[in-house]
C-alpha cells in the first residue's frame, strides 16, 4: 500500500511537470529578438507599440533600420514615408494598410512594402501582438510625415 | 500486483513523453522566421548557407534584403559591397571578421554594419548555426563582389 502511494505521488509530480512544460511553450510563442525598447508616443500611436532603434540614419547608409512590438490591438497613425518603407514581419500577426486600398493581414515571414509619399498605417491583429522590423531607404530625402490616428472603424474593417 | 504493474507502465510512458518534449525544444533552439531558400554556390560559400530572396533590387527603394542561414561551420568568401552591408542576426551565434580587424562574434538581436567597400566575411560559428538577415543600401551603386576563400587558419584564428 505504501508503494501505492509513492507510485501515485510520483504519478502527479510528474504530470504536473509536463503540463508546466507545455504551458510555458504556448506562452514564449512569439519571439522577441531585440530589446522591448520605448514605448512609442501616443500622439503616433494607438494602444502600446515598443520601438527599438536599430541602424541610426547617417549619409553612410542612408538607411534607417528598427523594430516596432505592437501589443494586440494596437497600431501607427496614417503616415507617409518620402522615401517609402520596407516591413519584415519576424514573429506575430497583425494588419497594414494603404489608402483606399483592402486591409491586408500580415504574419510572421511577411515582406510588405509601401511606395514612396503613399498614406498607410500598421498594427497588430485584436488578439495576437506583432513583431515587426521597418527599413526606410534613402533618408536623405526624409524620414515620416505622421498624420491622423486610425479609427476603430477603419481598424476593424477589411474593406 | 496488476495494479503496480500497470502503473509502472503509465509512469515509463509518462516519462517517455515528457522527455520527447524536452528534446523537441532543444532541437528547434533556433527560430527559423522565413524558407529555408537555395544551397549558396559552393564557390562563394565553405560548408552549407542557405539563401531566400526578401526584397528584390529596384530603382524604387534601391535596397536588396534577404535571409541566409549559415550551418555549424559555415561561411561566406571574402568579398565587399561597393555601398556596405547591414547584418542583423535573427538567432544563434556567428562570426563576423573586417579585413585587419579581429573576428567579432555575434550572436541573435546583433547588429553589425560594413563600410562600402570594405572586404569582410561571415558565417556561423563551428558549432551552432546562424540566422542573418542581409540589407544592401543603395544598390544602384552595385551589390557585391566576390573574392577568395576564408581558409580554416583565418575562420579559427580570434586575432
Amino acid at each position: 500500500m505504501k508503494t501505492l502511494f509513492i507510485i501515485a505521488i510520483a504519478l502527479a509530480l510528474l504530470t504536473t511537470s509536463c503540463m508546466e512544460n507545455k504551458s510555458e511553450n504556448k506562452e514564449t510563442k512569439l519571439q522577441a529578438i531585440f530589446p522591448k525598447g520605448n514605448l512609442g508616443p501616443a500622439e503616433n500611436f494607438t494602444g502600446k507599440a515598443w520601438a527599438t532603434g536599430l541602424v541610426a540614419n547617417d549619409s553612410m547608409y542612408n538607411t534607417l533600420v528598427g523594430n516596432v512590438f505592437f501589443e494586440p490591438g494596437a497600431r501607427s497613425n496614417w503616415h507617409t514615408h518620402p522615401a517609402g518603407q520596407i516591413l519584415i514581419i519576424t514573429d506575430g500577426v497583425g494588419y497594414h494598410q494603404i489608402k483606399g486600398q483592402p486591409r491586408q493581414t500580415i504574419k510572421k515571414g511577411d515582406v510588405v512594402k509601401c511606395p514612396p509619399n503613399v498614406l498607410h498605417w500598421h498594427g497588430a491583429s485584436p488578439d495576437t501582438g506583432m513583431y515587426q522590423m521597418y527599413i526606410l531607404p534613402k533618408t536623405e530625402k526624409g524620414i515620416v510625415t505622421w498624420l491622423q490616428k486610425v479609427t476603430d472603424e477603419e481598424y476593424n474593417s477589411d474593406k
